[in-house]
């Protein structure tokens, strides 16, 4: 069994690795740190929890070493302790934005400080496994993924393997979201009157996630758009790009193909009859799949590719896990079996 | 024109007072006050009246005199003022729950507190025109009502009219509420993600508007259970009760339809086919109606009572202007034209 | 007093027509038919319509002479018998698709099948009082918009007026609808389970409202992309374009604000803070109003102009009766008052 | 391994049985019937399933020998077609409501017609483990249990097996369901305009599953309250009693203590502080928990005592599988260790 411990475990994030750790095979919770929760039981802040630990919250200061650490703060926090952390545990997968980025000045440019750990940003790879499996083997330091980015980049991930975009044409990522991806802290536009039935394109363009599609995918000339609609879990990129010249139907089938034989996360959504055609997020709550689906229209080289996930599991936790998985030489699915629910 | 000012203004029930005021053929709106939105125009803080009006939120210290004032303050401050707007206003609506019980040991036992006005108390008719409709014509002084002892009183109305109430069994009345209930100000259980789709009975019995039931309804064996469930505005009121021995469905539908007839927000609904068959919040967003309905097992004088409101209209707003209507002799559905929406 | 009837009065665009039409200051409703309903009352298929009117649906057959004639049929039947209704009415507005297009073979292209009545195209103007207001002043004969175009061609309206889009670069539209869109009957994806918290793209281009924005904008090269989402009226459409080079923000300030002033039902919905920074369809409910916004990436002539409107309002019934006051030379707002609600 | 077949798979409850047996770890599914589906593969019907299996809707028809055979039909074709059923395998749980009840005059009065196959009723053993766990052991004939029955047995079942109630007392069962529990197939109430936002009590008493309630409790003076909310899995039964005088919350929370004691799936939620204070069936989406809490009204005697379930789960499929985890001597828990999902 291996040892894990996690600090800042009362966000959403935090409680949805808890759930996947407490039903992980190999591996044993052995702290969970929270400031404003300290000696609390888990279960009071994470309902879904009760009856399946008696596990406390802990004061982040007294973590002990252990094989792998979690951390699941808000952004900022981890660079400013990455040098204690460092000490606690030989591997660490820190679930924020702060170690995603390789470059510091893209960070500055994105975050609008500078980091305070720049020396620790290429120690680490991003988390994204369906993108660095086979650096993660050897690795002991791993990121999260924002969620909005890895929809995106997981959407585009067919297309840019197989080389089928037209490069100078710009994308255009239109990505709906759940209420969850604000974190388990309230504010104005998060009270259920106001956030009930909406859509609310909140972010134009400029969302920091763009940063982590552009480094990823090595396409420059991309924006997100962010609309909140209704619903609590749950993320669709519609990402609007061009294929090159030439590039049909077939050729698409072939790169999406390939996509979900090398990723056992990665499923076709693509039916042309009943109601579930097309990728739908809400029914991958809890679950780590990423469900992709795409059109083409073949007059004018327009491509549609969709993306949905979970943005607490595949676009947070569940890939956290995975990693984990394979850092520690597990079969990546350890603990991740879980396959949503129909109807929901 | 009547000149009226509202004092307090940001919440959601002064928002709809607005909303309604701005609407009335009748009436001019003089001054908008809020401490937290000073100098703010009210459609930044209500979306829906922008390019309605340009009046700007002022100062409560400065409010003029006027015909009507309108007071929708926080629970347990109109109290504190009181003898300072009764000196600007000739009549008075106050939205609040300080005077809406007419006994201050009554007041004490339910807020948990001594009431700072008790000579008042007495000076006010509880603002539900369909119980005390004679009175207001005469009268300066008008409360507010609860929405959910509003959904109670008006189910349980045909029934007390028309004696056909068991006095000896306990009335349980179970009530469903959307989120607007809770004001404009958020809190943890607010938080979108905990409250979609919830279904919540956050207080078996004890909860502040069964005072009114009491008072209004002469009905002391009573209780009130406070369900929370996943929309905005809206109430639904299912009591349970029972009737005395031999009244018929026959004697039921007399008592409803005079209901009805008396009362021009009052409506039946009771069909035996289709899907509008009982009543429901959701078709009165906005409007002043109350629906109807009943179902007695004549096996054993069971009878469930159901009523259905907007909690910010009929519950709370539309009732005071309703009110206000009376007082300045005017036709009651005056400003209150608007029948609700389907679908929705 | 304008003496109108309504053909097809049974679905959703025909109820919010008889909505607006009880509360029309102008008009009386002679007639108002239904095949699946006949003999029943209104308020019985228009739960929000009692105690309103006791108007009962009659056959289409007997429809008499009226002045304004509404038709709200199924898509592909007023063509069939639009030689009849001729005669029946010297003004007719008609809901459906069939009139929009001006060109027999583009409806052809969108809609498969060769249209009836082709020689009728011409002599409808396209019902969007914003594009088409000078005409409708001695217009007999108004076509219906599509809900979606509606929400394209007034979030291009500003940018086409001004002259200020880089024609070259394609344009996405995106657009988030409610349920509402579906129509009245339902089909085995909008059966709640599985339409509740969906997010589900599906039409990623080709939907036949492209057509109407085509015709409209005149801007051949643009693609209309559908995403379902959670709520029942209202419809987002967030427009991506490019604008020429060298236009600023001040620019589109001034276009927008034109659009604004020019129009009753259009407003700018762009603050720099608050939770009402954008414009949010659920606010619209009920209302004729169209909420505009837009946001320029300086870097790079990107911009992102918004649209919100009520689907069913500004999208289909609310502009039928502005199209009717202005074919019979009232006021284009009369009867079209409500603000929609906030909170909801 | 078990091998097990489903009659009737592609409905909802057969779909979470598929669900929950794909993952459990002692059990082979053969075959799976669906005549409307015939041929297609299971994901295509519940599309949570993609990836997890490549098995085909077979011919009822043609259904071999197995284990243990689950029936998933519509209410009242089990009972046509037990005899054959009886043959095909040693075990069956079946899960529509054609063998819950011990007396076919019982069964005649609830719904409405005779029982088939009268002579099988006691050959069945009512599928609450909480109830029957002991029987379990040596069945072969498991019935399945109404979703909403099993809500208010279980909120009754800590007071009746300690003696608490007061017989004399009626009592109301208000229960708050969501849109799954009317199955796959949609009806125009259903319709997401019509269903979204919904607060409709449908059925004041008279409910089919009263008779369930009636039968394990052997409480005649009950009725059951139903009311649609929106959601689309879970279940609150907030049931009003009175206990026996002098009984005190010491002797409840003994009783509450006991039933989680005594049964993995039972857990107590009553907290003082924080937003999880009491049982809410969203957190359960998936799980087989029922959670329980009480509130004493210590002036009067009036219990409420309330239960949230998974309506699918624990109010249907859950439940079946839990019964054949007990009938093949097998852990019940087995497959049954999703513990839900927060937030959600």
């Amino acid at each position: 069994m291996t040892d894990v411990s996690i600090v800042g475990g009362s966000g959403y994030t935090g409680g949805e690795l808890l759930r996947l750790l407490l039903g992980h095979p190999n591996v044993t919770i052995k702290q969970v740190t929270s400031r404003s929760h300290l000696g609390e039981y888990i279960y009071q802040v994470h309902p879904n929890l009760r009856k399946r630990t008696q596990i406390k919250f802990t004061d982040p200061a007294q973590i002990d070493n252990v094989d792998v650490l979690f951390l699941a703060l808000p952004h900022g926090q981890a660079q400013l302790d990455i040098s204690r952390y460092f000490k606690l545990a030989i591997k660490i997968v820190d679930l924020s934005a702060d170690f995603r980025l390789r470059d510091a000045a893209l960070y500055q440019q994105w975050y609008g400080k500078p980091h305070t750990a720049p020396e620790w940003l290429s120690k680490f790879i991003y988390g994204l496994p369906e993108l660095h499996r086979a650096e993660m083997g050897t690795a002991n330091y791993i990121s999260g993924v924002g969620c909005n980015a890895t929809a995106c980049n997981l959407a585009l991930l067919p297309l840019v393997k197989a080389g089928l975009l037209e490069m100078s044409a710009p994308i255009i990522c239109e990505i709906k979201v759940g209420s969850s991806e604000g974190g388990a802290e309230g504010n104005p536009g998060s009270h259920h009157p106001e956030r009930a039935s909406v859509i609310r394109t909140f972010s134009p363009f400029g969302h920091r996630h763009t940063a982590e599609v552009i480094q990823e995918m090595g396409l420059p000339n991309i924006s997100l758009t962010m609309t909140s609609v209704d619903l609590v879990r749950g993320v669709l990129a519609t990402v609007h790009a061009a294929v090159r010249k030439g590039v049909s139907n077939k050729d698409l089938w072939q790169a999406y193909r390939a996509a979900a034989t090398a990723n056992p996360f990665i499923r076709i959504v693509k039916e042309q009859r009943g109601i579930y055609r097309v990728p739908e997020p809400k029914i991958l709550a809890g679950s780590n799949y990423a469900d992709l689906g795409f059109d083409l229209d073949e007059t004018n080289g327009h491509i549609v590719s969709m993306c949905a996930i979970d943005n607490l599991m595949k676009g947070a936790s569940g890939s956290a896990v995975q990693c984990m998985n394979l850092m520690l030489g597990l079969d990546e699915t350890t603990g991740l079996g879980f396959s949503g629910l129909h109807p929901i």
